[in-house]
């Protein structure tokens, strides 16, 4: 292992392609000829295939969730403070699988891909993909790496809608699921900052109906604009002002319109950044799968019904500063599994961080976490 | 009184406008070498001139505080729930003004107004205002009306803030302040929000730099998101939680992009009626004074020190659900009076309606307001 890489890291890792040439219809009746999914694993699966994770990622993660690609690379995967050999998805004992959703902008099937019918870029015509259709795809991953039944299905945020619903829909095919900073639907606030991010994407001239690739341009500001709100809503006030305050950028006051207090100066370079390198049709669409999810509406509207259905073990997780999706929102998840007689485990995190605590290594959360998984090891792997 | 106006209405009323000739030298260091303001009174200003009442308006409002300027109006004063024969500010016994601030787009000199250097609007080179600029030309306006000190000033929001700097700018003009759902200064998220909106607006390609008047248009675009996101921020997940729920704007899911659920149909509505209405750059200076605003900067950052300069009498009035300036904010101000010993009155008003609250008949917020009020009518008014 090169020295700059540290040893608890799984190190340089390489992403996988598989190519599907078998059409998947999606939730919105829509159907992909043929996709790519683009995967990492990390450790290896034993012989029986009972030590397989999956991760689902975030709005805008990707299948990089730990080591590093390059040795260039200044950061490692979104994740890598959680997997690696001795930490809590401890990778001596787990299998970790994890990809870019269908929609993505990493390398699996999505809006920047070749739309077959039109060789060009499907752009704004990639069809709507919901949470439903990433456990489906994530199924046909699972069946072509011969992974019968996940040890667990562990995410955080939309990550973790995607693992209640795998706990939900397929709910012979995980032993354990990890529901971390997560919500059994969005509020019509969640819905309401997801609009304004939508709005902005479209405002911009730059967007062209979506068709920007064609154009040779990106719609910088309007994704940039989204990415300030977004960051706005993970972040807690709190957190801001510790890390922010009302610092000035310069030594006094202008009385002007450019930079004015250190906050305006990071959500400027967050937010420039951050459209260099996403694609905003991705966006809109991961928007749109966290605006659809409500796994209870195949049930009447009756989220303990649609919870009935798991089998696996559950752990939920919530973070007390977390405003996105407050620890309130976990509780309706833990009080309608309790209500089902389903196993829980429930912890509300002391974090100050709001909603990326759950990225950060916060030890009380990091505990629990190498806790509960060495639980999952236990049971799982073959002494 | 015609039919349809209630009879606890002010009734029919006409803005007035004083022309000041002297200019005014703004705390950014410019001036304005004339200016207009435009208000509104209502009530009888006794003989004494005892009771005068002062409203300072929020971030949108203007000086059309109570009744109705034609008969066919739909909705009266911004607060005519509060301003009223028998209502909690009682025009049988006040004297009630209230003005738009300097920098506003409805009648006083503003972005809108006619540049005297140039002969075309102001537009983007209208000067920086702030909260202190504000409590000067108010105190301008209060001399032209012969009134010598304020039975109350009183506000919420960016208009709390203006009645708290009025109480510790002159000490001497005013004998009550009721500071509404108010806050010492912004938070950061406080000030990434108002970023967010400023953003908006200037990428708009439509803003022009702000020159938008002489390019004969308006950044309805960027000044929607901004009102939008505004709007968010002035409800609480609950009220919106109770008001839209996840409700569809159809019968069933449509996976587009068109609206889908109700809060997305409502806010661009409000958004695209607001976009229309309002000035784009007195919205950009509105934040910036909200930003600017820290009574305590002039004290070395010591908000007690700020505070004891009070010598009115303080009524501190916060709402539960409001995210935007939480009780904890207007806590922070009552425990800075209570550590000077000033008379301080504190209420924390139970109401599901977020920041809009402190605009709305919430019953135990009317009683505690018009009681007080009261007090202050047997302080004042000679019997």
């Amino acid at each position: 292992m090169p020295d700059s890489i540290p040893a608890n890291s799984v190190g340089l890792v390489s992403p996988q392609t598989l190519h599907i040439e078998t059409p998947i219809t999606l939730e919105c009746g829509q159907a992909l000829p043929a996709y790519d999914l683009v995967f990492e694993t990390h450790g290896k699966l034993n012989q029986s295939t009972s030590n397989a994770i999956l991760i689902c990622h975030a709005l805008s993660g990707d299948h990089h969730v730990a080591g590093y690609h390059a040795m260039e690379d200044k950061k490692p995967g979104w994740w890598d403070n959680v997997i690696g050999p001795g930490k809590a998805i401890d990778t001596n004992h787990f299998f970790v699988v994890c990809l870019n959703n269908l929609g993505g902008c990493n390398g699996s099937t999505g809006p920047t891909s070749i739309n077959p019918d039109t060789n060009t870029p499907y752009g704004p015509d990639f069809p709507i993909v919901t949470v439903n259709d990433w456990v489906k795809s994530q199924a046909i991953l699972a069946d072509n790496l011969n992974i019968q039944q996940w040890a667990a299905v562990v995410g955080g945020s939309l990550g973790g809608m995607q693992a209640m619903q795998w706990a939900i829909s397929l709910p012979e095919r995980l032993k354990h699921v990890l529901i971390i900073a997560a919500a059994p639907k969005l509020s019509a606030q969640n819905i309401a900052f997801n609009e304004v991010a939508r709005t902005a994407i479209k405002a911009d001239p730059e967007f062209h109906e979506g068709y920007y690739a064609s154009h040779d341009t990106l719609p910088r500001k309007g994704l940039g604009l989204a990415r300030m709100l977004g960051h706005i809503t993970y972040l807690s006030d709190e957190a801001m002002g510790e890390k922010f305050g009302r610092e000035l950028r310069h030594d006094s006051i202008n009385y002007g319109f450019d930079v004015e207090f250190q906050i305006e100066s990071y959500l400027r370079y967050q937010s420039e950044s951050f459209a260099e390198q996403f694609d905003a049709n991705t966006y809109l669409l991961m928007t749109k799968a966290l605006d659809y999810f409500d796994p209870a509406s195949a049930f009447e509207g009756d989220f303990a019904q649609a919870v009935s259905k798991i089998q696996a073990k559950c752990l939920v997780i919530s973070f007390t500063t977390d405003w996105r999706f407050s620890p309130e929102r976990s509780q309706e998840i833990v009080n309608a599994l309790l209500s089902e007689n389903k196993e829980v485990t429930y912890a509300e995190i002391e974090a100050t961080q709001g909603h990326d605590a759950f990225l950060l290594p916060i030890s009380r959360y990091h505990d629990i976490f190498t806790a509960y998984m060495k639980k999952v090891a236990s049971e799982v792997i073959p002494s």
